[in-house]
Order: structure tokens, then C-alpha cells, then sequence
């Protein structure tokens, strides 16, 4: 996918590891960086713990301008709005569009500012779009990483064809009624059998095992075994002559 | 907000730092630590550059149990989708749940596990679900402070969106994390107490009933009920000399 991580200025190897980290767990791979301050491939491989071919790939620019040049679609990120009349964009809005011209092959920056001061108005105006990235209005300082994170989260999530992410159970089929009558029936015999309805009402007892059966959604594998265990219950007594 | 970020064994302060200053950006504010090996408040603050007041305020446990005892919803979180059967939340879907117990004042746990290996199964079970956050399949590995942001950010937008996220009942209040594990100590002692175990094993089982019960979502009355129904089985055998 052709969407570059542009950072700007970055001033600490630390953070640039951290982004490169992100950007593996988020399946992203294009790094530039404008006029890096320390740009020790080791010591960013170390935070890392992954992404040499990223580091080794990255490509260095003395000037922002030529970093996005190829680019169709800029975003420049800020976790401020600034300015008013200006085409800001949420990180959920701005990942569609992303993805969208991404998927149409053509080049996409997400350009992101200096650790200590962020894009400037000037930087932010070479953008075709800003993003805005929500935060506390008291604590709006993102880590350079953080802030590429959620971006590059926003983009994996949008890519993600198959969201609705599918619920690994029910490799056992939901219990049949019938299944689940009989669950009810072992389970009323079995509290029966240890006096338990001396104490109890039956009908509102059966009724909320039912209600939490329902909630729970059983499948045959669990009936079965909940079923066993009131069994042996009685089984239990049985063998002691009770 | 009553959302605690819960860190199981954090070994590196830096990892603490950024998870201070990723909650600080996210609105978060409340910490509880499990055997930190290293809690050093200014080595922490140094890389948080702000929330000295979380840090102030954290709390520290020896055990992962105690640090969810009060919670009604605790989260555990892995990159992986280690086994069938589970109650996997997509990070999305869960801020939504989150936010709805929060702001019904209960008290809902995130649960993050060692740096170098996450959460065990053992202390996934603890859980009442768990959070499942999307990574390319081959990079899988998040840093800490990037999990604990990408869930907080989901959580800080749900409250922003206002998602209507509608309980479906409100009779009684969700059981607590305590409350349930009381009641899976009484129903594994019934089992073993009727032999169930001479014929299976404990820890399936019992992962079964821990799986089943967070499906359905027990409240307290639920819990205190089934708490009573596993406990008149001993009564009983106790009263019959068994």
C-alpha cells in the first residue's frame, strides 16, 4: 500500500523507533523522514525490536516539499485545531479517504511534526488535509509515536475488509431446545436432591437458570457438560445411598 | 470516569511513562500497577512529561486478582487470538460496553500483561473479556504504551460519539469480579466434592463455566444464586456425613 509515514524534523532515534514499531504492527512500511536530527538505524532497530527493512528502506529529504512531492493526498496531523477554514479531518473520516486513494495506487502522505512543536502553519498549508487527532484539551502533546499509531490504526482497521471480526466460537452448534430442556430438568433434580428447594422457590429459581442459559447462548458441547455435571451430583448421591 | 488501566508485572518505567502520557492525552486518570519491577515516580514522570498526579495516585498490588476485585468489568487485552471459544471483543466494540458500566458508576478494569509476553491464559481467565487488538498477522507485538492508547482512544471517542450503547437489563448490578470468583471456587469445590474431577479435567471445565458466565453477564443476584445452588450440594453431603 502506498502510504508514507512522513516525519518531520524528528529530533530523538527513541520515538523514530517506536514509530517504525507502529508501523509493523499496523502493516505499513514506507518511512521518510525530513532532516532527521539522529538517524542511527541501530539504536531505532533497538526500540523497534522489528522493521530493519523499514529503517533500511526509509529515505531521507532535506525538505518537506520534496518528501511529499509524489504524493496526491497529504494529511498533516496536529492534535490542536488551529485555524479556523481549514479541511480538518478525524483520524476515522480521514483513514477512508486515505484508503480509498491508497487502493487507487496513488501515493499517500501522513506527514507528522517535531516532537516539541508539531507542524508548522506553513507545513500544515503544503497538506491537502489536516488531521486532527482528539485528545484531552488539557493534555494535547501526543508522542510523535502515539500520534502515528493512531493513524496508522485508523488506516489498518479501514483496510480491514472482513471487521465485523467473527466470534471464534460456535465450533460447537447451538444447543437444540430439546438439548437445553433436558439441561433444565437434570439441573431441577439434582437442586431437588440436595434439599435445595426446602429453602427456594422452584419456579423463580428455574426461571433465571433459564434466563441465563438463554443470555449465555449455549452450544451442545457446554449443555452436555453442565447437563454431566448435575448428574453427578445425583449419581454421587446414588452410589452413597442417598 | 471509573476506568482503571491495570499493568500486570511492568518491567520498564519508560513503558509506564508512556502509558501515563497516553492516558493523560485520553482523559484517563487512574493506574493500578501489579508488581512493578521498577516504579520509579520521577523516572516515570520524565517520560509521561506530565500526570504526576496519575502517578501520585496509583495504586500498587501483589496480586492481579486484588487489582480487579472491585472492578464489574475487567478487560484483558492480547494482540493474539490464542484460543477458540472466547469472548474476543474487538477494541471498537469494546469501548462501547466500557463506557456504558462506567458511566452507570461501576468500576471497569483494562488489563495489560508483561511486555514480553502479555497476558498468561490463567490471567485471561480472570477477565471477563477479552479485547482482541487488530495487528498485521506477522507483527503482532505491541508496545505497551501503544495498547494501552489504542484502547483509550476508542474509550475516549465512545464518550465523545456518545454512543447509545444500551444495556439490556438493569434488574441488579453486574456481579464483581470478586463476587464471580467466589462463586467459581464454590461450584469447582461442589464438582469435586460429587467426583466430577475423577472423570475430567479441572481446568477445561472450569474455563468453560468462567467463559459461560461472562457470556451471560451475571449480576449479582445471578451469582449469589449459583454461589448458593453449588454450595447446598457440600451442605448436603456434609449433613449426610460425606
Amino acid at each position: 500500500m502506498r502510504v508514507v509515514i512522513v516525519l518531520d524534523e524528528p529530533r530523538d532515534p527513541v520515538n523514530i523507533g517506536g514509530v517504525v514499531r507502529a508501523m509493523k504492527n499496523m502493516g505499513l512500511g514506507r518511512l521518510y523522514l525530513v532532516r532527521p536530527v539522529d538517524f542511527d538505524p541501530w539504536r531505532i532497530e533497538g526500540v523497534a525490536h522489528t522493521g530493519m527493512d523499514v529503517i533500511e528502506a526509509a529515505r531521507v529529504f532535506d525538505r518537506l516539499e520534496d518528501a511529499i512531492a509524489d504524493a496526491t493526498l497529504a494529511l498533516g496531523t496536529t492534535a490542536r485545531g488551529r485555524r479556523v477554514r481549514r479541511n480538518y479531518r478525524r483520524p476515522r473520516e480521514a483513514a477512508a479517504e486515505v484508503l480509498a486513494a491508497a487502493q487507487a495506487g496513488q501515493e499517500v502522505a501522513l506527514v507528522f511534526g517535531r516532537e516539541d512543536r508539531g507542524l508548522s502553519n506553513e507545513e500544515l498549508d503544503l497538506c491537502s488535509r489536516i488531521v486532527v487527532i482528539p485528545t484531552d484539551p488539557e493534555h494535547r502533546s501526543l508522542n510523535l509515536a502515539h500520534a502515528v499509531l493512531i493513524l496508522a490504526y485508523e488506516i489498518f482497521l479501514a483496510a480491514d475488509i472482513e471487521l465485523p471480526f467473527k466470534e471464534p466460537r460456535q465450533t460447537a452448534a447451538r444447543a437444540r431446545r430439546e438439548q437445553l430442556e433436558t439441561l433444565f430438568q437434570e439441573i431441577g433434580a439434582s437442586l431437588r436432591a440436595v434439599d435445595f428447594f426446602k429453602a427456594h422457590k422452584v419456579e423463580p429459581i428455574m426461571r433465571t437458570v433459564r434466563e441465563v442459559a438463554a443470555r449465555a447462548d449455549l452450544d451442545e458441547r457446554e449443555t452436555a457438560l453442565f447437563k454431566a455435571m448435575a448428574h453427578e451430583v445425583r449419581n454421587f448421591l446414588a452410589r452413597h445411598g442417598l
